[in-house]
């Protein structure tokens, strides 16, 4: 029986969502059904919606609310709510044995945020179908959640446009 | 007028190609034209072939060989051919004006090996047409490609299933 991974993208740069639709794409081709679920608004951008549609095995749920306060000292309840909202439909897609990958969205980011607690979604993951790929994305995953998963990328940004003419930096392996 | 960006999925994580193939998808989804021109064969898999096709703005053109031995001292000159025909084909397609994205794939690996000039392929890029996003992947970016391009991106190992039981390293901002 197929062994289905935890997979983690993480760190500050791009190709976290990016580098998740790959993956979904390459799942779609094989045939495979595909969940994602959307813990943070507005991060999937009208083109991936719109090529997603081409696939019928692809269902992507928007939840969650827009990127919250970072400098507010506790979360606003009604992003707890909507975070929580996104967090038990989660729970029914991955036990619902309909799909064979569901990717959790900008998960990392409502955990750092305290919007999620960690441990509920390790209680998840632990008792996930085994043949389930779950894929996390979203900067700075909690130490848990890299203590569970079987593979995980840093996505570290080298060079970007908005500070061009910053070398990329020495010690780094390239 | 749009700035078509040159952008660059280097180290030694997964999702170097996985990233370009989610941006693709985007892309496609946006109306773009995409071509994807392979230097080393058997890096894609059957399912994002298969994806591939449910799009007739995605063309895929499989160029070079398999991986090339690393072990030896100089390339195979059967190697270096397969290298500059995939290469003479990137460079008529990114002249063509008929794509708005054009992905080299695991070029930076084809450079590192001497496969292919470094200069030569910065020279391209420097001439491309103002438009057109350019995609290069491959572990080992070549310092002056990271020079010319605008976004750099290092996919970055921290933890393998291969290796799984190694802990996440200490120091990695996650």
């Amino acid at each position: 029986m197929r062994k289905g991974l935890i997979i983690v993208h993480t760190g500050n740069g791009k190709g976290k969502t990016t580098a998740a639709l790959g993956l979904a794409f390459r799942a779609l081709g094989n045939g495979f059904k595909v969940c994602m679920i959307q813990f943070i608004k507005g991060t999937w951008k009208y083109g991936e919606l719109k090529a997603a549609e081409k696939f019928e095995n692809f269902e992507i749920i928007p939840m969650g609310k827009g990127f919250v306060n970072l400098g507010s000292e506790k979360p606003d309840p009604k992003d707890v709510e909507a975070a929580k909202d996104a967090f038990e439909k989660a729970k029914s897609v991955i036990f619902s044995n309909n799909y064979d990958m569901v990717i959790l969205d900008e998960i990392n980011y409502a955990i750092l945020y305290k919007l999620l607690d960690v441990d509920d979604v390790v209680e998840i993951l632990k008792n996930k179908p085994e043949k389930l790929h779950v894929i996390l994305t979203g900067r700075n995953a909690h130490e848990k959640i890299i203590e569970i998963a079987d593979l995980v990328t840093e996505m570290r940004e080298i060079k970007h446009p908005f500070h061009k003419g910053i070398k990329a930096q020495r010690g780094i392996e390239f």
